[in-house]
């Protein structure tokens, strides 16, 4: 069957295109959706390489980086990328007002257009304390949506709704998901920053995971002193 | 209260601006989601200019045009426009799919950004028999799925849901709606066309409504013989 997978680069999606890879015919898509930076692309170009997806040509990219003008976030480059983990203060600038219901619906519009009965995303419980698009009623009321607005078309695939990304890393290990091409980092320079909130969420999984993390920080301290231990 | 209507420039949409503006500071969003021609734009410019809100500075243009790449559709331009009304056949070359759950969504994001507590689109009873995403059914869902989506900060209106479409021809004449300038032709000729199946929509809520009909069309005869009495 075939299934669209919402492919940003980061460790979680990458882990759900190997996953479903072995169970479904994966096309993975990859939106820009005007954030900072697209060291996302080579990650998730990277990703489909190693997983054997690229020669397939079914890596999708689609241009909607107008999104970025309309819509205010420090993912979009308006706001400054705090250093830290997601606290009260430094939310507000890494959530993308309703990004995930947007994502979501184009993936399904494309989904539906070549003849997919599914779209994947890799939302898990940790993301669910930042964002609420990521919440497993969110997730209810979206796949109901998607159904009713594709016609019953294209069902909404989440399997991580339930899981940490701790589990996830496990997980990924196991099906030898390549994590040193990943991307997670809001900034976008040479290297993870190792500072940003989404740098320390990747530490933190590999450190919980008991797995050697292997990305290239640039402050490859910061774990030691900014780290709260929420998870 | 600040509300982002859809508006594409088209007779349902501009009516829903013009009833709007006495109660809600509005604020009109176009979206090229790549559709086939952007005579829409004129008409949604000419709107806004009309009801006073081009010098407010209020509409926005936004350019997702990359979803013609990824959505196969008639409107899109990768297929023929059909002539005559909707029937099984004509249908399928007028449908993007999910193209109403995507230009909410966005709608959601826009309007969450920039502190807008509703956003309004203008389905009605019409539109409902045809396309699956300007039902109740689906209005209730993605309205659900909008205050999930956005922390309960975006509510959905919907009030043309019960509607015909030539209830809402006569409410907007009554509002001096400047229907010569609206534009509803999927083929975006230098007149309407008077044959394609938005066309005959148009034409016929305007004969229902007992109301002169404002629109050049490029073959004023076509009604006669091509329209079923359908509503």
């Amino acid at each position: 069957m075939k299934t669209v997978v919402l492919l940003s680069g980061g460790i979680d999606s990458s882990v759900l295109t190997y996953a479903l890879v072995s169970e479904y015919e994966v096309w993975p898509l990859f939106i820009n959706y005007g954030q900072r930076h697209l060291r996302e692309i080579d990650a998730a170009n990277a990703v489909c390489v190693a997983r054997g997806l690229w020669l397939s040509e079914r890596l999708k990219f689609v241009d909607l980086s107008g999104l970025g003008k309309i819509i205010e976030c420090g993912l979009h480059g308006q706001r400054l990328i705090p250093d830290g983990p997601y606290t009260e203060e430094t939310i507000d600038a890494c959530v993308s007002p309703n990004r995930n219901m947007i994502l979501l619906a184009v993936a399904a519009g494309y989904a539906q257009s070549i003849g997919a009965e599914h779209v994947a995303y890799g939302a898990h419980t940790n993301d669910a304390v930042v964002y609420s698009d990521c919440r497993p009623e969110f997730v209810a009321s979206v796949r109901e949506t998607i159904l009713l607005g594709t016609g019953s078309k294209v069902a909404l695939l989440a399997p991580f709704i339930g899981w940490t990304k701790t589990m996830i890393v496990k997980f990924g290990a196991g099906l030898t998901v390549p994590f040193a091409k990943t991307w997670s980092c809001y900034k976008g320079g040479l290297h993870h920053c190792g500072k940003c909130p989404t740098c320390l969420d990747r530490k933190e999984a590999f450190r919980l995971a008991g797995l050697e993390d292997p990305t290239h920080y640039e402050d490859s301290d910061a774990l030691t002193f900014e780290m709260k231990g929420q998870w």
